[in-house]
Protein backbone atom coordinates (compact mmCIF):
# COMPACT_ATOMS: atom_id res chain seq x y z
CA UNK A 1 0.00 0.00 0.00
CA UNK A 2 1.32 3.72 -0.80
CA UNK A 3 1.08 5.80 1.90
CA UNK A 4 2.91 8.87 0.49
CA UNK A 5 1.12 12.19 1.15
CA UNK A 6 -0.94 14.30 -1.65
CA UNK A 7 0.82 16.73 -3.66
CA UNK A 8 0.48 20.25 -1.78
CA UNK A 9 0.84 22.63 -4.11
CA UNK A 10 2.07 26.00 -3.37
CA UNK A 11 1.16 29.21 -5.04
CA UNK A 12 3.96 28.53 -7.08
CA UNK A 13 3.19 24.90 -7.73
CA UNK A 14 -0.34 25.32 -8.64
CA UNK A 15 -1.53 24.28 -11.77
CA UNK A 16 -3.36 27.23 -13.28
CA UNK A 17 -4.14 26.61 -16.64
CA UNK A 18 -6.10 23.62 -17.27
CA UNK A 19 -6.33 22.54 -14.02
CA UNK A 20 -8.70 19.77 -14.75
CA UNK A 21 -5.36 17.97 -15.66
CA UNK A 22 -3.93 18.90 -12.51
CA UNK A 23 -2.87 15.59 -10.70
CA UNK A 24 -2.06 14.95 -6.35
CA UNK A 25 -1.27 11.89 -6.22
CA UNK A 26 2.15 11.75 -5.24
CA UNK A 27 2.73 8.00 -6.62
CA UNK A 28 1.59 9.14 -9.76
CA UNK A 29 4.07 11.89 -9.47
CA UNK A 30 7.02 9.13 -8.45
CA UNK A 31 5.59 7.05 -11.13
CA UNK A 32 6.10 9.93 -14.34
CA UNK A 33 9.87 10.94 -12.68
CA UNK A 34 10.59 7.02 -12.94
CA UNK A 35 9.78 6.85 -16.67
CA UNK A 36 12.01 9.35 -17.74
CA UNK A 37 15.75 9.87 -18.42
CA UNK A 38 16.56 13.79 -18.66
CA UNK A 39 15.00 16.75 -17.08
CA UNK A 40 15.22 20.10 -17.49
CA UNK A 41 17.08 22.28 -15.05
CA UNK A 42 16.12 26.03 -15.09
CA UNK A 43 18.48 28.17 -13.08
CA UNK A 44 18.79 32.29 -13.59
CA UNK A 45 22.72 33.15 -14.51
CA UNK A 46 22.95 36.93 -14.37
CA UNK A 47 19.33 37.47 -14.40
CA UNK A 48 18.72 34.90 -17.56
CA UNK A 49 16.95 31.97 -17.51
CA UNK A 50 19.23 29.08 -18.55
CA UNK A 51 17.35 25.59 -18.91
CA UNK A 52 19.76 22.36 -19.97
CA UNK A 53 19.01 18.69 -20.42
CA UNK A 54 20.01 17.20 -16.78
CA UNK A 55 20.16 13.64 -15.90
CA UNK A 56 18.50 12.34 -12.70
CA UNK A 57 17.46 9.97 -10.54
CA UNK A 58 15.21 9.67 -7.34
CA UNK A 59 15.36 8.06 -3.89
CA UNK A 60 11.55 8.35 -2.15
CA UNK A 61 11.21 12.30 -2.36
CA UNK A 62 15.02 13.49 -3.35
CA UNK A 63 15.89 13.91 -6.72
CA UNK A 64 19.26 13.54 -6.96
CA UNK A 65 21.11 15.98 -10.09
CA UNK A 66 24.29 15.84 -10.96
CA UNK A 67 27.45 17.32 -13.78
CA UNK A 68 30.11 18.51 -13.92
CA UNK A 69 32.30 20.42 -11.05
CA UNK A 70 32.94 23.05 -13.46
CA UNK A 71 29.27 23.40 -14.89
CA UNK A 72 28.02 26.96 -14.56
CA UNK A 73 24.15 25.79 -14.14
CA UNK A 74 25.49 23.03 -11.53
CA UNK A 75 27.09 25.72 -9.53
CA UNK A 76 24.24 28.08 -9.84
CA UNK A 77 22.18 25.95 -8.49
CA UNK A 78 23.91 24.58 -5.51
CA UNK A 79 24.55 28.14 -4.16
CA UNK A 80 21.28 27.77 -2.65
CA UNK A 81 19.21 29.66 -5.63
CA UNK A 82 15.81 28.85 -6.61
CA UNK A 83 16.03 25.88 -9.36
CA UNK A 84 12.57 24.44 -11.69
CA UNK A 85 13.47 21.01 -12.66
CA UNK A 86 10.57 19.73 -15.13
CA UNK A 87 10.31 16.29 -16.62
CA UNK A 88 8.37 15.83 -19.42
CA UNK A 89 6.54 12.49 -21.67
CA UNK A 90 4.81 13.01 -24.80
CA UNK A 91 2.30 10.04 -25.20
CA UNK A 92 0.49 11.42 -28.33
CA UNK A 93 -0.22 13.86 -30.74
CA UNK A 94 -4.07 14.56 -30.52
CA UNK A 95 -5.56 15.42 -34.07
CA UNK A 96 -8.69 17.74 -33.42
CA UNK A 97 -11.58 18.58 -36.33
CA UNK A 98 -9.69 22.66 -36.04
CA UNK A 99 -6.54 23.66 -35.93
CA UNK A 100 -7.04 25.60 -32.83
CA UNK A 101 -8.26 22.32 -30.17
CA UNK A 102 -4.77 20.45 -31.97
CA UNK A 103 -2.72 19.61 -28.54
CA UNK A 104 -0.36 16.57 -26.96
CA UNK A 105 -1.34 14.00 -24.56
CA UNK A 106 1.77 14.57 -21.89
CA UNK A 107 2.52 13.84 -18.50
CA UNK A 108 4.52 16.85 -16.92
CA UNK A 109 6.28 16.88 -13.70
CA UNK A 110 7.78 20.14 -12.32
CA UNK A 111 9.49 20.43 -9.10
CA UNK A 112 10.37 24.09 -7.79
CA UNK A 113 12.71 24.51 -4.97
CA UNK A 114 16.34 25.58 -3.78
CA UNK A 115 19.20 22.28 -4.44
CA UNK A 116 21.00 21.39 -1.79
CA UNK A 117 24.70 20.40 -2.52
CA UNK A 118 25.11 17.00 -1.20
CA UNK A 119 28.30 16.66 0.64
CA UNK A 120 27.70 13.85 2.49
CA UNK A 121 30.14 10.86 1.42
CA UNK A 122 27.13 8.49 2.09
CA UNK A 123 24.52 10.28 1.14
CA UNK A 124 26.92 11.02 -2.49
CA UNK A 125 27.00 7.30 -3.01
CA UNK A 126 23.49 7.14 -3.12
CA UNK A 127 22.44 9.53 -5.08
CA UNK A 128 25.17 8.72 -7.66
CA UNK A 129 23.49 5.15 -7.49
CA UNK A 130 19.93 6.34 -7.82
CA UNK A 131 21.56 8.46 -10.80
CA UNK A 132 23.25 5.63 -12.08
CA UNK A 133 20.59 3.21 -12.32
CA UNK A 134 17.65 5.62 -14.01
CA UNK A 135 20.00 5.74 -16.78
CA UNK A 136 21.09 2.27 -16.85
CA UNK A 137 19.34 -0.29 -14.50
CA UNK A 138 21.80 -2.28 -12.91
CA UNK A 139 24.93 -0.53 -14.11
CA UNK A 140 25.99 0.70 -10.57
CA UNK A 141 26.30 -3.01 -9.43
CA UNK A 142 27.81 -4.25 -13.04
CA UNK A 143 30.25 -1.50 -13.67
CA UNK A 144 33.15 -0.02 -11.65
CA UNK A 145 31.84 2.15 -9.05
CA UNK A 146 33.18 5.94 -8.81
CA UNK A 147 37.00 6.46 -7.61
CA UNK A 148 38.11 9.21 -5.05
CA UNK A 149 39.23 11.59 -8.60
CA UNK A 150 35.62 10.95 -9.93
CA UNK A 151 33.58 11.93 -7.18
CA UNK A 152 35.76 15.14 -6.75
CA UNK A 153 35.20 15.78 -10.59
CA UNK A 154 31.08 15.43 -10.03
CA UNK A 155 28.95 17.74 -8.24
CA UNK A 156 25.92 16.03 -6.40
CA UNK A 157 22.36 18.16 -5.87
CA UNK A 158 19.52 17.07 -3.68
CA UNK A 159 16.16 18.52 -4.41
CA UNK A 160 13.32 17.48 -2.30
CA UNK A 161 9.99 17.14 -4.24
CA UNK A 162 8.21 19.38 -1.17
CA UNK A 163 7.30 21.82 -4.07
CA UNK A 164 6.09 19.75 -6.92
CA UNK A 165 3.36 19.69 -9.40
CA UNK A 166 1.95 17.22 -12.29
CA UNK A 167 -0.31 17.46 -15.07
CA UNK A 168 -1.51 14.66 -17.43
CA UNK A 169 -3.57 15.04 -20.40
CA UNK A 170 -4.85 11.39 -21.95
CA UNK A 171 -7.98 10.80 -24.25
CA UNK A 172 -9.30 12.32 -28.00
CA UNK A 173 -9.48 15.93 -28.92
CA UNK A 174 -11.86 18.41 -27.57
CA UNK A 175 -13.12 19.44 -30.51
CA UNK A 176 -16.08 22.19 -30.77
CA UNK A 177 -19.54 20.63 -31.29
CA UNK A 178 -20.06 22.38 -34.46
CA UNK A 179 -16.74 21.18 -35.73
CA UNK A 180 -18.22 17.59 -35.05
CA UNK A 181 -19.59 16.70 -38.37
CA UNK A 182 -16.75 18.30 -40.23
CA UNK A 183 -15.14 15.39 -42.69
CA UNK A 184 -11.93 15.54 -41.29
CA UNK A 185 -10.73 12.70 -39.22
CA UNK A 186 -9.54 13.26 -35.34
CA UNK A 187 -8.23 11.23 -33.08
CA UNK A 188 -4.92 10.73 -31.03
CA UNK A 189 -1.39 9.43 -32.72
CA UNK A 190 0.18 7.80 -29.67
CA UNK A 191 4.03 7.79 -29.63
CA UNK A 192 6.26 6.17 -27.32
CA UNK A 193 10.20 5.41 -26.88
CA UNK A 194 12.11 2.06 -28.22
CA UNK A 195 14.77 0.68 -27.72
CA UNK A 196 17.13 -0.92 -30.82
CA UNK A 197 19.55 -3.16 -31.30
CA UNK A 198 22.58 -2.79 -28.74
CA UNK A 199 25.78 -1.23 -30.69
CA UNK A 200 28.83 -2.93 -28.77
CA UNK A 201 31.64 -0.48 -27.79
CA UNK A 202 34.57 -1.26 -31.07
CA UNK A 203 37.04 -2.24 -27.99
CA UNK A 204 34.81 -5.26 -26.76
CA UNK A 205 35.90 -8.57 -28.08
CA UNK A 206 33.81 -9.71 -30.45
CA UNK A 207 31.15 -11.59 -29.49
CA UNK A 208 30.77 -10.51 -25.66
CA UNK A 209 27.43 -11.36 -24.44
CA UNK A 210 24.76 -8.59 -24.39
CA UNK A 211 23.96 -8.98 -20.84
CA UNK A 212 19.64 -9.52 -20.09
CA UNK A 213 19.62 -6.20 -17.94
CA UNK A 214 20.71 -4.22 -21.34
CA UNK A 215 19.29 -6.45 -23.89
CA UNK A 216 15.72 -6.68 -22.28
CA UNK A 217 15.76 -3.57 -21.22
CA UNK A 218 12.33 -1.56 -21.78
CA UNK A 219 12.09 2.36 -21.58
CA UNK B 1 22.63 24.65 -51.51
CA UNK B 2 22.23 25.91 -47.75
CA UNK B 3 23.73 29.54 -47.29
CA UNK B 4 22.38 29.92 -43.23
CA UNK B 5 25.92 31.36 -41.84
CA UNK B 6 27.04 29.60 -39.04
CA UNK B 7 26.10 29.96 -35.69
CA UNK B 8 28.18 32.86 -33.86
CA UNK B 9 28.11 31.97 -29.75
CA UNK B 10 28.18 35.03 -27.38
CA UNK B 11 29.42 34.70 -24.24
CA UNK B 12 25.91 32.99 -23.05
CA UNK B 13 25.08 30.67 -25.69
CA UNK B 14 28.72 28.97 -26.10
CA UNK B 15 29.22 25.78 -24.89
CA UNK B 16 31.78 25.46 -21.95
CA UNK B 17 31.31 21.89 -20.74
CA UNK B 18 32.15 19.31 -23.60
CA UNK B 19 33.56 21.98 -26.10
CA UNK B 20 34.25 19.31 -28.20
CA UNK B 21 30.60 18.18 -28.49
CA UNK B 22 29.23 21.97 -30.02
CA UNK B 23 27.98 21.87 -33.24
CA UNK B 24 28.24 25.56 -35.45
CA UNK B 25 26.26 24.38 -38.18
CA UNK B 26 22.90 26.31 -38.48
CA UNK B 27 21.61 23.75 -40.78
CA UNK B 28 22.18 21.26 -37.64
CA UNK B 29 20.51 23.39 -35.56
CA UNK B 30 17.16 23.52 -38.12
CA UNK B 31 17.20 20.21 -38.24
CA UNK B 32 17.33 19.51 -34.69
CA UNK B 33 14.58 21.78 -33.75
CA UNK B 34 12.55 20.22 -36.84
CA UNK B 35 12.75 16.71 -35.26
CA UNK B 36 11.10 17.75 -32.10
CA UNK B 37 7.88 18.44 -30.96
CA UNK B 38 8.02 20.49 -27.58
CA UNK B 39 10.97 21.94 -25.63
CA UNK B 40 10.95 23.14 -22.59
CA UNK B 41 10.63 27.63 -22.12
CA UNK B 42 12.61 28.98 -19.29
CA UNK B 43 11.23 32.21 -17.88
CA UNK B 44 12.01 33.90 -14.49
CA UNK B 45 9.01 34.55 -12.77
CA UNK B 46 9.21 36.57 -8.95
CA UNK B 47 13.09 35.97 -9.33
CA UNK B 48 12.36 32.17 -9.32
CA UNK B 49 13.11 29.56 -12.66
CA UNK B 50 10.61 28.18 -14.42
CA UNK B 51 10.24 25.78 -17.01
CA UNK B 52 7.51 24.28 -19.02
CA UNK B 53 7.24 22.18 -21.86
CA UNK B 54 6.21 24.34 -25.01
CA UNK B 55 5.00 23.38 -28.68
CA UNK B 56 6.66 25.34 -31.40
CA UNK B 57 7.23 25.96 -35.13
CA UNK B 58 9.96 27.23 -36.71
CA UNK B 59 9.92 29.68 -40.00
CA UNK B 60 13.61 30.22 -40.91
CA UNK B 61 15.77 31.84 -38.20
CA UNK B 62 12.40 32.31 -36.30
CA UNK B 63 10.74 30.06 -33.51
CA UNK B 64 7.44 30.66 -33.06
CA UNK B 65 6.25 29.60 -29.30
CA UNK B 66 2.33 29.83 -28.33
CA UNK B 67 -0.30 29.21 -25.42
CA UNK B 68 -3.02 30.70 -23.82
CA UNK B 69 -2.97 34.01 -22.93
CA UNK B 70 -3.77 33.50 -19.77
CA UNK B 71 -0.62 31.61 -19.20
CA UNK B 72 2.02 33.15 -16.46
CA UNK B 73 4.66 31.89 -18.22
CA UNK B 74 3.88 33.18 -21.89
CA UNK B 75 2.31 36.41 -20.36
CA UNK B 76 6.11 37.02 -18.79
CA UNK B 77 7.45 35.99 -22.22
CA UNK B 78 6.07 38.26 -23.70
CA UNK B 79 7.02 41.10 -21.34
CA UNK B 80 10.46 41.48 -23.19
CA UNK B 81 12.29 39.74 -20.15
CA UNK B 82 15.05 37.17 -21.56
CA UNK B 83 13.97 33.66 -22.08
CA UNK B 84 15.27 30.54 -22.73
CA UNK B 85 14.23 27.50 -24.72
CA UNK B 86 15.44 23.84 -25.22
CA UNK B 87 14.99 21.55 -27.42
CA UNK B 88 16.46 17.95 -26.82
CA UNK B 89 16.70 14.35 -27.84
CA UNK B 90 17.73 11.50 -26.37
CA UNK B 91 19.08 8.90 -28.98
CA UNK B 92 20.73 6.34 -26.43
CA UNK B 93 22.01 5.44 -23.52
CA UNK B 94 26.02 4.92 -23.55
CA UNK B 95 26.74 1.97 -21.16
CA UNK B 96 30.53 2.51 -19.83
CA UNK B 97 32.78 0.07 -18.08
CA UNK B 98 32.91 2.37 -15.12
CA UNK B 99 29.91 4.34 -13.43
CA UNK B 100 31.38 7.72 -13.96
CA UNK B 101 31.68 7.33 -17.61
CA UNK B 102 27.80 6.45 -18.25
CA UNK B 103 26.47 8.91 -20.46
CA UNK B 104 23.58 9.58 -22.97
CA UNK B 105 23.56 9.90 -26.65
CA UNK B 106 21.53 13.25 -27.60
CA UNK B 107 21.12 16.29 -29.48
CA UNK B 108 20.50 19.51 -27.23
CA UNK B 109 19.98 23.27 -28.98
CA UNK B 110 19.46 25.93 -26.39
CA UNK B 111 18.13 29.34 -27.77
CA UNK B 112 18.01 32.48 -25.64
CA UNK B 113 16.71 35.54 -25.98
CA UNK B 114 14.09 37.99 -26.09
CA UNK B 115 10.70 36.45 -27.01
CA UNK B 116 8.43 39.50 -29.26
CA UNK B 117 4.53 38.99 -28.82
CA UNK B 118 3.33 38.91 -32.45
CA UNK B 119 0.38 40.99 -33.28
CA UNK B 120 0.73 41.33 -37.05
CA UNK B 121 -2.68 39.65 -38.42
CA UNK B 122 -0.30 37.73 -41.39
CA UNK B 123 2.47 36.92 -39.37
CA UNK B 124 -0.04 35.51 -36.41
CA UNK B 125 -1.03 33.09 -39.34
CA UNK B 126 1.98 32.41 -40.24
CA UNK B 127 3.44 31.51 -37.01
CA UNK B 128 0.38 29.64 -36.09
CA UNK B 129 0.53 27.34 -38.94
CA UNK B 130 4.32 26.66 -38.21
CA UNK B 131 3.32 25.27 -34.96
CA UNK B 132 0.37 23.58 -36.06
CA UNK B 133 2.33 22.09 -38.66
CA UNK B 134 5.01 20.67 -36.84
CA UNK B 135 2.73 19.32 -33.87
CA UNK B 136 0.16 17.43 -36.93
CA UNK B 137 1.86 18.15 -40.58
CA UNK B 138 -0.90 18.66 -43.23
CA UNK B 139 -3.72 19.74 -40.17
CA UNK B 140 -3.28 23.69 -41.03
CA UNK B 141 -4.59 22.55 -44.55
CA UNK B 142 -6.92 19.72 -43.50
CA UNK B 143 -9.23 21.03 -40.83
CA UNK B 144 -10.92 23.93 -39.62
CA UNK B 145 -8.49 27.40 -39.10
CA UNK B 146 -8.63 29.60 -36.25
CA UNK B 147 -11.43 31.84 -35.66
CA UNK B 148 -11.44 35.65 -34.43
CA UNK B 149 -12.46 34.38 -30.92
CA UNK B 150 -9.71 31.41 -30.78
CA UNK B 151 -7.33 34.12 -32.14
CA UNK B 152 -7.82 36.11 -29.81
CA UNK B 153 -7.51 33.41 -26.46
CA UNK B 154 -4.24 32.47 -28.06
CA UNK B 155 -0.92 34.75 -27.48
CA UNK B 156 1.80 33.99 -30.08
CA UNK B 157 5.65 34.83 -29.44
CA UNK B 158 8.50 34.66 -31.78
CA UNK B 159 12.10 34.19 -30.92
CA UNK B 160 15.04 34.15 -33.15
CA UNK B 161 17.76 31.99 -33.27
CA UNK B 162 20.26 34.37 -33.13
CA UNK B 163 21.89 33.02 -30.16
CA UNK B 164 21.74 29.49 -30.32
CA UNK B 165 23.93 26.91 -29.29
CA UNK B 166 23.64 22.96 -30.51
CA UNK B 167 25.86 20.20 -28.70
CA UNK B 168 25.65 16.90 -29.61
CA UNK B 169 27.11 13.49 -28.25
CA UNK B 170 27.13 10.16 -30.79
CA UNK B 171 28.85 6.88 -30.12
CA UNK B 172 30.70 4.82 -27.91
CA UNK B 173 31.59 5.33 -24.25
CA UNK B 174 34.64 6.85 -23.39
CA UNK B 175 35.91 4.49 -21.04
CA UNK B 176 39.66 4.97 -19.03
CA UNK B 177 42.25 3.14 -20.87
CA UNK B 178 42.47 1.46 -16.97
CA UNK B 179 38.86 -0.26 -17.58
CA UNK B 180 39.17 -1.67 -21.30
CA UNK B 181 39.54 -5.09 -19.71
CA UNK B 182 37.24 -5.56 -17.67
CA UNK B 183 34.94 -8.16 -18.40
CA UNK B 184 31.50 -5.49 -19.13
CA UNK B 185 29.69 -4.79 -21.66
CA UNK B 186 30.07 -1.62 -23.24
CA UNK B 187 28.40 0.26 -25.77
CA UNK B 188 25.07 2.24 -26.83
CA UNK B 189 21.69 1.21 -26.15
CA UNK B 190 19.90 3.62 -29.33
CA UNK B 191 16.99 5.15 -28.18
CA UNK B 192 13.72 6.35 -30.79
CA UNK B 193 10.42 7.41 -30.90
CA UNK B 194 7.67 5.64 -32.72
CA UNK B 195 4.22 6.13 -33.35
CA UNK B 196 0.98 3.54 -32.79
CA UNK B 197 -1.78 2.69 -34.17
CA UNK B 198 -4.00 5.95 -34.49
CA UNK B 199 -6.75 5.60 -32.16
CA UNK B 200 -9.53 7.44 -33.57
CA UNK B 201 -12.16 10.09 -31.61
CA UNK B 202 -15.18 7.97 -30.33
CA UNK B 203 -17.10 10.83 -32.40
CA UNK B 204 -15.96 9.73 -35.53
CA UNK B 205 -18.08 7.96 -38.00
CA UNK B 206 -17.17 3.73 -37.60
CA UNK B 207 -14.49 3.21 -40.07
CA UNK B 208 -13.32 6.90 -41.52
CA UNK B 209 -10.14 6.30 -42.68
CA UNK B 210 -7.12 7.50 -41.37
CA UNK B 211 -5.77 9.99 -43.87
CA UNK B 212 -2.08 9.05 -45.05
CA UNK B 213 -0.73 12.04 -43.26
CA UNK B 214 -1.67 10.45 -40.25
CA UNK B 215 -1.49 6.71 -41.36
CA UNK B 216 2.68 7.04 -42.64
CA UNK B 217 3.55 9.38 -40.09
CA UNK B 218 7.02 9.28 -38.54
CA UNK B 219 8.17 11.02 -35.68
Amino acid sequence: MDTAPPLSPTARSTVRRGAERARTDRTELHAVLDAGLVGHLGVVLDGSPVVLPTGYGRRGDTLYLHGSTGAATLRAAAAGVPVCFTVTHVDGVVYARSAFHHSMNYRCAVVHGVARRVTDPGERLLGLEALTEQLAPGSWAATRQPDRRELAATALLALDLTEASLKVRTGPPGDDERDLAAPVWAGVLPLRTVVGEPEPCPLLPDGAPVPARIRDRGV
